[in-house]
């Protein structure tokens, strides 16, 4: 096939033809697909079923300090959760704090106590006339939504394949008190499945911040969620590096086992320095006498250590390849050389990201909706859900079966192009 | 013995005499005893050990509405729940919330998102110049946290023994537009385990606030926790006489089963009308994809309804019963006809109020301590922590075992006894 740029009005107009022919079969067949969120599937969460099992009705509910997890007390966590979860992260167990079901709550409260109360010492964020965030777009729609709730004005960045453009990311920090922190997805980013180089994560741990209450919001999400055996992103510890930078306060960071064990049966916690900790635990301690300590040990008997939970993720992985391989394998049958669509190929993560030719990308999803596929809607992996070109798609292939993902597959390609040959038809 | 107030001062001065040799002796026995916090006792705990039963590596764990709980979704958590939790607040399952490990965060989220967002589309409570709210007093020291924590202004409500003080509260809500809502603990109150009268629940639903945005924090902490079998409070439904009064928005109710389950471990519910569930969601949407199904599930298996739940909670006054009547036992013996201090005979609940001469709480208190028994701190049952009469003390008899009990209410009479008497002799 050639691309479609080289082809004639004619035979586009033959090709759309043919493609709205498809596209009425495919619909006449009901499909009935949702793919709009990085949902873990149902063998993914078969998988940690043997967590159900590590503590019964005779286990001992204390942790080796003698902590009993059935009562209040201990707003840090147990210490063998802290030490698991920093191990998942890199950073020592000081440096963590346990908390919720999840992580964005964390990350939530992080904003919503500076808003209010203001990061250590700094006037709260409410106060001021203006405070901007940093998005490297395309990015996480949920962090978007926080930042929309208090009315924080969010600044696009764009991602390079080295992680976010730090020229431009310095330019900001170092330049506008305003800007109060970036939200940064750093390893197998949302939606791409870009990690941060080494050379970016040093920028970010140099930056000279015009703003002393400037964080950078560090979402370590797939910290430990790879693809392949051999082919693994590793990114540097940031909190490290902003102490050898000599920003040792500058960061939160966040992880949860949402896709490890269940997805928001999990637990979430916040990693940074232990001044930052300090002031985080001033909040937390207003809000709650204490997180789910039953959860933590159940997760720390299941799991036990790294090499535990390095093991469970490989299993993940071994469902999820295959998924990701399909998608990109139809991605790359039905569109490579086509020149309508350019798409990314993660080593780990829950997400493909799909280019469409500008101006498409609402238009495929529309498509696709009315067909039964439901994708993630366009926009949502930009600030105030504006996609400016209107053409990334994020693809969330983890939750279908592999056979309704090839299904959903086949119908997306087959959107894409009768979109684009409209599109191609119209200009 | 006779009344204190009757004894000649030399009779007092041979008293303390002999009190102070008592306090020593006491004292090289080096106790080491928390009686600070309501926190359950281990064979309370022990008690609900089966629950870690009910969920294993074979269980379905879908809803009976085919709900997946170990994945995202489902914000108001599994209907099971909804109607478990309702059931305890004797409301509707569609008027219910489940929410995280306890009320508390779900109290200060209510009271967080009025100040930055506003109550159902009113001005947020932050760009106001003053914010008042009701507080019921003696009280519970966290609901009062929260108001520190976010400036608002805390106005004592006595009570009564049918509840707050309504001609008051009335006069405050139905007068001071600045006044947003008022914490009530309705049933066995903390600390005096009172419950509200029929005609105060009513008074309160018949409220005329000045401000639109005006809510009572309704949290129905004690809401199964009797004690006795055959002499059990019970409270009218706020929810539902509110709207009958025609002031349906008009109040938050909590619950958790932190004292019926695990401590930290349970869930925690909000109530409230369809119209304010609608405005709660909204900012529970930007902080979670949603609670822990999981420990719903695990929850609704176990006590499976309100006659499992209240065969359980009779298990618990079981143990609880006895520790109450060691404790007023010990108050009766050796302080009745005294005339050095008054104490509630709860039905229910977590705590025994005390009320010593005027001005003798805190050093009763830093005696205790002294001896090695930590009471909850002096002026912890009053907004800012200070009891204006310095009287009150919460005894909260619950944790320790009935042998620690007998020596800690040995030690706290003998503390009243020796400041009484000192008190005494100074005026």
């Amino acid at each position: 096939m050639k691309p479609y740029s080289e082809m004639s009005k004619e035979e586009l107009r033959a090709l759309r033809e043919e493609l709205e022919k498809q596209y009425e079969d495919v619909k006449s067949r009901g499909l009935k697909l949702d793919m709009s969120r990085g949902k873990p599937s149902v063998s993914q969460l078969d998988m940690t079923m043997g967590i159900m099992d590590v503590l019964d009705s005779h286990s001992d509910m204390r942790t080796e300090a003698g902590i009993d997890c059935r009562n209040y007390g201990n707003l840090d966590g147990i210490p063998e959760a802290k030490a698991m979860m920093g191990g998942i992260m890199g950073v020592p167990a000081e440096n963590v704090i346990i908390c919720g079901n999840g992580s964005l709550s964390v990350m939530y409260n992080a904003v919503a106590s500076s808003m209010t109360h203001g990061v250590c010492g700094c006037k709260p964020w409410g106060k001021l006339d203006q405070v901007k965030f940093l998005c490297p777009v395309p990015g996480y729609d949920r962090h978007f939504t926080i930042m929309e709730y208090f009315g924080i004005e969010m600044i696009n960045i764009p991602m390079t394949e080295q992680g976010p453009d730090m020229d431009l990311v310095e330019h900001y920090v170092n330049t506008d008190p305003a800007v109060k922190g970036i939200w940064c997805v750093p390893k197998y980013s949302n939606p791409q499945g870009i990690s941060y180089s080494d050379e970016t994560v040093r920028r970010f741990a140099a930056l000279k911040p015009a703003a002393p209450d400037f964080r950078i919001y560090w979402d370590n999400a797939y910290a430990i969620h790879h693809l392949y055996e051999d082919e693994q992103d590793e990114i540097l510890d940031i909190l490290s590096e902003c102490e050898k930078a000599g920003n040792p306060d500058m960061v939160y960071e966040f992880a949860s086992t949402s896709k490890i064990s269940f997805a928001g049966g999990g637990i979430g916690v916040v990693a940074a320095s232990l001044n930052n900790l300090q002031y985080i635990r001033k909040w937390m301690n207003v809000q709650t006498i204490g997180y789910d300590k039953v959860n933590q040990l159940r997760h720390v008997r299941f799991f036990k250590d790294m090499d535990g939970l390095k093991a469970h993720m490989r299993r993940h992985a071994d469902i999820l390849r295959p998924k990701f391989e399909a998608v990109l394998n139809v991605l790359e049958r039905e569109l490579g050389g086509l020149g309508i669509g350019s798409w990314t190929k993660p080593k780990g993560g829950y997400f493909i990201s799909f280019e469409a030719m500008d101006g498409c990308a609402r238009e495929i999803v529309a498509k696709c909706k009315e067909a039964g596929v439901i994708m993630t809607n366009a926009g949502a992996t930009y600030p105030y859900g504006k996609d400016p070109k209107d053409s990334n798609i994020r693809i969330a292939p983890t939750f279908p079966t592999p056979e309704e993902l090839a299904q959903a597959a086949d119908l997306f390609v087959l959107c894409v192009k009768l979109v684009s040959v409209c599109r191609l038809l119209d200009q």
